[in-house]
């Protein structure tokens, strides 16, 4: 090793150290880094320079600690320069959302788009013009995305970023990443997983759950002491294909009376009487232009969307609307569910009767097999938790009781189906903070 | 913090230092491990010396390492002075199990009983009687018990060593720890964890698998990279009480339809019509005087111990039939099971077939939450396996197949039921490589 790449090792090193104790102490002055760090006051000042240079750190304002503290300026991460962005792909939606490096939500963009009845090719192609005109919307607001991830209801090979098998779209070995081209790194992971860390780093503060993401397909991912537990294959948490009745209906993964088959997002809208998986009234599935799309081979999408074998106009950006920054925007099925829950229906009443039956068998799988702390309810069950929350809770006190003198409690996802992409962006977030140097050398 | 203490405390990390590195090493002479651990030699001598005299370590024959290299005396684990014993108390016998430091089994005692009928203070007074017989064996070949571990079939308060719940048991909130009087420090923990720990210190050398413990009741150890995995109040693993069938009949936990009513030992047995649960034919449940128990106002066995309200005599340590070294003693139960398979009767052949689809899937269920490499089949489904496994297999595969390229394998233990008591044994041996001063200094 050469001199000069022990310095810049050590560099490295001394940068990560410096940000990820400006990431968990909020504002901090450069002096009482030097004394944390046992770095020189020298180095650290340096160092500082480096990150605000960079756009990672910005000087917040004079402080004086304690009487006889010389006074010195504290600095914190910036939100004002570098972000991150989480993609989704979800069976009937898709999703962009921007996150900058102190961890606030800029942006939200999701596009309801039914990817059932489109070629991996064009839902990708869709994906990436989503993506490129958030970037560029980024852009407007100062802030430059220099990483992504992108979260795919599906089993994923992290290192290859190829969806192994997402039975509700129909895909097996679809190399992902290699098809998506964007102006920086992106990894792919599962849309379970990347939502329960987005309920860690964004949602109610906890680090002991196990997170429920409800969609078309239903997962769950467990977080341990503020880690995911992901399995030997990284294939855990696939909580919708647990058993719920061994002799119920097949199930798209090869088994049957999975909890999908009861408290999916189309079991449930089937249940309730309502048409489950039709893409929502009034959109259509818009299409980049083939010639711009990774996979010029790539048939067309069907008449269904209006265009036949015309080439569709690009979406216009401002034709993605922006969803309401409180919370998710449900699809137009879940919609009109909770249009008719709110009414009474009685249908309606006893589809959610049945999920939360469901749920409730299969969480009590669960938590006599991880034992969680606490379960959270995520995606189209957070919207509907006032109809499932209560069964659910029920379900498991009943089987669980005689057990354990602590039912894990059943609380509702404050982020609904926003959690997965915003997991997205905060992993890039997480990865820039333990490794800033890379981004500096660029 | 006085200059005594900080040399004891540094000699006690120096000590577990290098005892570790001769642990991990085999065997190794005092000049390597001056090498590898950068203490000075003659500290290195010292401390040797010390275990030495100790019982932990031993010299075991002069090496020369390469040409150039001073000869020099290999030391090694000691297996001839200290060792642990590994404690069950199940539901149908008790068990004692004496491992040596160097992690080999040295005796193996274990008694059929139908603890269901006995109040925990007998079931306590028998155990006691068996583990103060078996350690008095144990000095006879010159062994030292230092401590143990105690396995029950019930979730276990760790700090306290209270059993929570014991369902099959009939147990609930017993202080068991305190209730026992040893020689030595103990602990207690759950069967089904202390067998996983047996099969990855005593087992086929794997160190990422879901071990499965088939008893009266079915509990499940997960190992995820030579660690246990343990939830978060350190309940998990109760496979036993994954739901197979929702509607299914009801179980001691308070739920329906759990593995347990299909694949523990009790429905195995009924289902191939023999007689569950029953002490082996010819066994009686022998009790201490009840003088000697712990709990003087726990009541007798009742009458069908033979011994109405007398004293039985006290159960001589002859009478206590050693296991067969190569594995585990199945109970009469089993073994007549056994017998009938082998004869190929027709309803012993169907309640495998029932049993182990049952537990194709729990663990379809177990798979798709927590993604192990593969499955070991412990404890009564060892011997069984020929019966059992390919139907397990084939579950899983049917199961688990569209959204998995690799199904985990399903393999059997080589340890069978003895799996819990020697995890626990060499719980107690992890813990004195670990940290050996204590040792040292009582």
């Amino acid at each position: 090793m050469t001199q000069a790449v022990r310095h810049d090792a050590m560099r490295a090193r001394n940068l990560a150290l410096v940000l990820g104790e400006v990431s968990a102490r909020g504002s901090v002055t450069r002096a009482a880094l030097a004394e944390i760090t046992g770095l020189a006051k020298t180095t650290v000042s340096k160092l500082i320079a480096d990150l605000i240079e960079a756009g990672l750190v910005v000087e917040t304002g004079v402080v004086r600690a304690g009487e006889r503290g010389r006074p010195g300026m504290e600095v914190r991460i910036s939100g004002l320069s570098v972000a991150a962005i989480g993609l989704e792909i979800n069976v009937d939606y898709l999703a962009a959302h921007v996150v900058d490096l102190s961890r606030s939500v800029r942006l939200r963009r999701a596009h309801p788009v039914d990817n059932r009845l489109a070629p991996p090719g064009d839902v990708i192609a869709n994906l990436q013009h989503l993506a490129l005109s958030v970037v560029d919307e980024a852009v407007d607001i100062g802030l430059r995305v220099v990483g992504g991830v992108l979260a795919v209801p599906g089993t994923v090979d992290l290192a290859t970023g190829t969806v192994r098998r997402a039975p509700n779209m129909g895909w097996r070995d679809v190399p992902l990443l290699s098809l998506l081209r964007m102006p920086f790194p992106m990894r792919v992971d599962n849309e379970a997983n990347l939502a329960a860390l987005g309920e860690l780093w964004f949602g109610a503060g906890h680090t002991d759950f196990l997170h429920v993401s409800g969609e078309i397909g239903v997962g769950a991912g467990l977080v341990v002491r503020g880690e995911l537990f992901r399995g030997f294959r990284g294939f855990a948490g696939e909580l919708g294909h647990v058993v719920v009745s061994p002799g119920g209906p097949p199930c798209h993964c090869g088994g049957r009376g999975c909890l999908e088959r009861y408290a999916g997002q189309d079991a449930l809208l089937s249940a309730a009487g309502l048409a489950p998986t039709a893409p929502p009234s009034g959109e259509t599935a818009p299409r980049l232009p083939a010639s711009s799309g990774p996979d010029k081979t790539t048939p067309r999408l069907p008449a269904s969307s209006g265009s036949g074998g015309e080439t569709p106009p690009r979406l216009p950006a401002s034709s993605v609307p922006p969803i309401p920054a409180q919370g998710p925007r449900p699809g137009a099925g879940i919609a009109e569910l909770l249009r008719r829950l709110e009414a009474g229906d009685s249908d309606a009443l006893a589809a959610c009767e049945r999920a939360g039956w469901a749920l409730g068998i299969a969480l009590t799988s669960a938590v006599n097999l991880v034992d969680p702390e606490r379960i959270v309810l995520g995606g189209i069950y957070a919207p509907l938790f006032p109809w499932i929350g209560g069964v659910v809770t029920e379900t498991l006190a009943a089987r669980l009781g005689e057990m354990r003198e602590v039912v894990p409690s059943v609380e509702v996802s404050r982020l609904g189906t926003e959690a997965a992409p915003l997991g997205a962006a905060g992993q890039v977030i997480q990865q820039i903070i333990a490794d800033p140097a890379g981004l500096l050398n660029a």
